[in-house]
């Protein structure tokens, strides 16, 4: 499995570049029986979509998926089922530049050291727009987890360079609080502190006005997880949803729960003691048992624990930027580059459905682990 | 695949519990013809050993390993290699507490939730017990590694609780420096800057008096790896390694590079440069190009730069404590509890082999992975 | 993984309905640098085509792919290749009588027992228009195999109904012989024993008007294939093609080398002598070693010898009929059924390139396999 | 994945050579709560046991099966189930011969062909002594499906050279009619044909004194399936059931219901009627529908029909002969052989538990495969 999949029973695989024909996901073990047509993958494309903002690239894409098979009379069928979304505002001419001579941060000496050579038109396989298969795909895992047992993915902007947000609650924010704020308008930063979104907003212009780029964190945050779900030892949940947001482009960390903070603290100022719960109806197997606290972000030993499943995820500033930057051709010989091309300011905004829908395919992953292999 | 397999070609696939008889893996993918013999198992296993000080939990085990197949004449034969560590040191009666309530941090009730019921002797396969047998399996892929590009990986504390260690040229510390202090005398604790070894020690017996446990942080790198490892999109080599030390007990937080520093940077700030470099021996195809910096702790898209590549895991204090915590019943009743069997009171020591071993795992596989798909 | 995908290492991923909008392959594994463009995957799927002549189905389909990705300048990229392949002559009214019947012979009433209900529109993802994408897929891998290693794949009829070609050098049969008759017409039944294929037409031809349809059997042949292709145990190089095989419609049976032929001989009869051989030169490691005669079908132990594969599959009569059959509806009430669609009297013409795609992607994902565990 | 694993969801990895300490496997996918012992390995593991009687290898061999983990007070835990069979009775002397000369039809050229040298003690891992880990396995894949769906497995010879069983019903063949006579002595073959077993028993005598071999078939009937069982495409349940059998040693073929004998016959003589049928207890969502007859072996499309599924097999002569036979060195020089160890006349009498058990594991993991993916 040369690395275009991912999830072993909610297992998508995608294939596209920035500049080719379009972008297209097959997806395998999708249940028969979900009701799904187009307007279930828009909103997220929409969210994914370049464009959206003077904040984010200037790349026009409609992002307009169809839906090639698995879908019978509105229904999946449990056969594959294929999304493609084809690109239409391709300008190859913008990277010509890129050929010969390596972006720092980018991905185009390692493309060259891997492969002999690279479709250089856009970062071809290595441009951020290969996560649009990844979103029409976590739409389609969205709604799955939904119907079998209201679970729910919401994720959002944390941070933008040394500015933080302040979200006491994380598990009572909601899409609408992330995507609009209160006067209606749309959030572009994709925060619901309201109070710091007009300062991430200028800091962003800031820095695209200095032909420069900024970096940010995200939280994810997973509700509605009944107990139990995840494999121990080397497919725990933690790990799979690790390499999930790891596999994201930009990612540099990814922590859960208490993350970093634990290295500082004793066992007894950790653990979050155990109290009587309620039965949980996805999984009226588990004991009666919640969890006081959630320093341990939901799960333990690598599996649910039916407490919200908190992560978060650091992204670096975009490594393209329009100003002069030190690097070498593909000769090895010295050169400056100045990235012509149009490229988000900050990554973060559009990284969110990202994260939402690779965090949403992992739970629908182990949703059906789950049930082939439970109590006999 | 149900979660006890790891890595795609070369993979290993484990079986064990703490209180059972023993440990064992099997790894499919070693290629034929590398000298192999229990003296290349035997110093990772010790380093990983519990009862090796006062420490560490003062369970005995000597984790002698015996190779069941797969190597002939002395040398690896292609076909699958399995090995058994017997458990020694069992004291099931320790345990016996922990049958019906739930310990505060661990996998006790997760495993109840995924399960209906589960093997509480010492925790079960939960154990880190289990990761004996990737100690093993990680030194056949150090050994591997080593053979066929001079790949080495080296891991070391460096945090437990607030106490830091300095280390400015990570790429070269020694094996000599984790493990042994400048008088001769163990590293109890695997830092390699000497000068805060004693508080750490100090500290870790502190909390051990005081039936508590402790925090902390490591950092791995991983030298010798030529440009162009790594598989783009899912299969980044950045998320094979978070997920691999995401599958270990404990770990909450991963980073590589600059982490969760590169949220406050710009991207003129956080970009490294490149610069004229070296043809790699072992990749002599990619272009002669070297980074001027390691911000980018390695890898750029997902693929090996030819940098050192470095990492960084947090660890939780142990939760088995030996002082009363809250807790419930599996019925879900309310109950206190104490934990009196041996436990570490802090992870961090023997967290180091096992550390380097999922690394090296995942670095083999993905040199297996480069030779069958490359230029044409 | 759910069963849309293929091989691992050289990996097809398909979706599609007989239908749906198309069907559409995403092949990951393809190492870069092959020169590739749709001309190389036309002739196959021409051969796969219905409408192609009076013995076939009448559907009409230009089956014309589309390369979506994973090509750039003319040359495969090593990411994952997409190629699209339109449906364009779906009449869906000729199937309403079959969605609350269950067809004798087809896969209706399975469909309905394993996901509740179905795509009944000409058989959706059951119908052999799914093996399009089989095809495009092979006609890669017999690229890759024959510039890797000078491999070839053909296969032929050996048998319709009663009637048996004589082909006793399969080793030395041409693409031409299959397709062309020696006046230069098609070879309309893809049988290289030209004496028979007048009778063949005629059969074909005499049970298609008479509303029914015949089975048959196919030959398939893999030369230049060096000594030492496959795995030993579950993934030998017999058992991968012996699925390949049967995972195509209507294959009842698959047999190599002497085949069910075995069941009567001694050993000392059916043992083939290994002879002094000369050098392979896609294996220099080889012993220099051949076979005096191939009873034994080109592999041992699951492992190629370097002799002709040879492999014999049998094909099933067409199910769909239009005679009436006896059947039940949805509900289990007995009802009749006449298949009023377009069908094939014979499968076999069609198959002969689905199985010697299915061959290809064996043999091509194996090599990938051998090249990334070797003597080291 | 190199080949030392099978299947998707019930997976088994095995390890272990001919002449090393043992055979070891290691199962993923066990449910947990079945009730397992070693008792419940040992009869199946006495089937295949060499030294069983006259007609068999005279090696001595306990079998004796130590589970290793995944089971606790008498249950599956649901985590990885390993079972250790200790090799006894190598007499590794026997062998130095075949150590520079290749037997023909065997293994030992192929696996120098691919991994440079072999451990030639018995045939290393091409022995097929790996087979106990598979029969260990596959006991635990038949209690599966029997305590989950009432599923069984049995087979028999139903061929020794021209000598063909008459087995009119297959479907009422009892464990007891394969392994006992009507006068209680053990049936020897294992054929449920009483009538013919004299003349099998004789004639494998014969080729035994006559340094000789024979070859012969088996049949394989799985009753108790529940409609639906299988995936459409590639893992259709007859390539899964076809891989698995053409895994093992020394299959050359394999036909599932009418097989071979669908070349020559109509669509309209081969199609199976449907009939009303009733529900399906395994499988309440199917259709009451039923087949009148079962040319189709109870598969179509891939998928179960719920009629029994019909399976054969046909299994080569034992290539070792101890009478004198024509080769080369590992030089290419011409040699003589003489296979003085101690080796089967026929194979088949102890292949009947090993096709079982590859055919319970397919089942198992397709029932596993299809609780994770049903209708929603």
């Amino acid at each position: 499995m040369p690395g275009n999949s991912f999830g072993q029973l909610f297992r998508i695989t995608t294939a596209g570049e920035s500049h080719g024909p379009g972008n297209v996901v097959i997806i395998d073990g999708v249940p028969p029986g979900i009701h799904l047509s187009p307007d279930d993958l828009r909103p997220d494309l929409a969210r994914r979509r370049p464009g959206q903002s003077l904040l984010t690239t200037q790349r026009q894409e409609q992002d307009e998926p169809e839906i090639l098979s698995g879908v019978f009379d509105g229904r999946t069928t449990g056969t594959s089922l294929a999304i493609l979304i084809r690109n239409t505002d391709q300008r190859s001419s913008d990277y010509s530049d890129i050929r010969d001579k390596y972006r720092p941060g980018h991905a185009d000496f390692t493309f060259d050291a891997r492969y002999g050579f690279r479709d250089y038109r856009g970062g071809g396989r290595s441009s951020a727009r290969e996560t649009t298969a990844r979103v029409a795909a976590g739409a389609v895992a969205k709604k799955l987890i939904h119907e079998a047992f209201g679970g729910q993915v919401l994720a959002w902007v944390s941070q933008i360079g040394p500015l933080k947000a302040s979200v006491p609650r994380p598990e009572h924010v909601t899409l609408q609080q992330i995507e609009t704020l209160p006067d209606g308008s749309p959030n572009l930063v994709r925060c619901p502190d309201h109070s710091i979104v007009p300062q991430m907003v200028a800091l962003i212009d800031e820095v695209r006005r200095d032909l420069d780029s900024i970096g940010g964190a995200a939280q994810i945050v997973a509700t509605g997880i009944p107990p139990g779900l995840g494999d121990p030892v080397f497919d725990k949940l933690k790990a799979d949803l690790a390499k999930a947001l790891f596999s994201l482009p930009a990612v540099l960390a990814v922590e859960y729960g208490i993350g970093f903070g634990c290295c500082e603290l004793r066992g007894s100022q950790n653990n979050d003691d155990f109290i009587p719960g309620s039965a949980s109806p996805a999984n009226p197997q588990a004991p009666p048992v919640a969890v006081a606290t959630n320093r341990h972000g939901g799960m333990l030993g690598g599996m649910s624990t039916g407490a919200p499943i908190l992560l978060r995820a650091a992204v670096k500033p975009t490594s393209s930027l329009a100003r002069e930057q030190q690097t070498v051709t593909r000769n090895g010989e010295p050169a400056t580059i100045r990235t012509t091309g149009r490229h988000d300011p900050c990554l973060l905004p559009r990284f969110i459905p990202m994260a939402e829908a690779m965090t949403a395919i992992v739970l629908a992953d182990h949703w059906l682990r789950w049930q082939a292999i439970r109590p006999h």
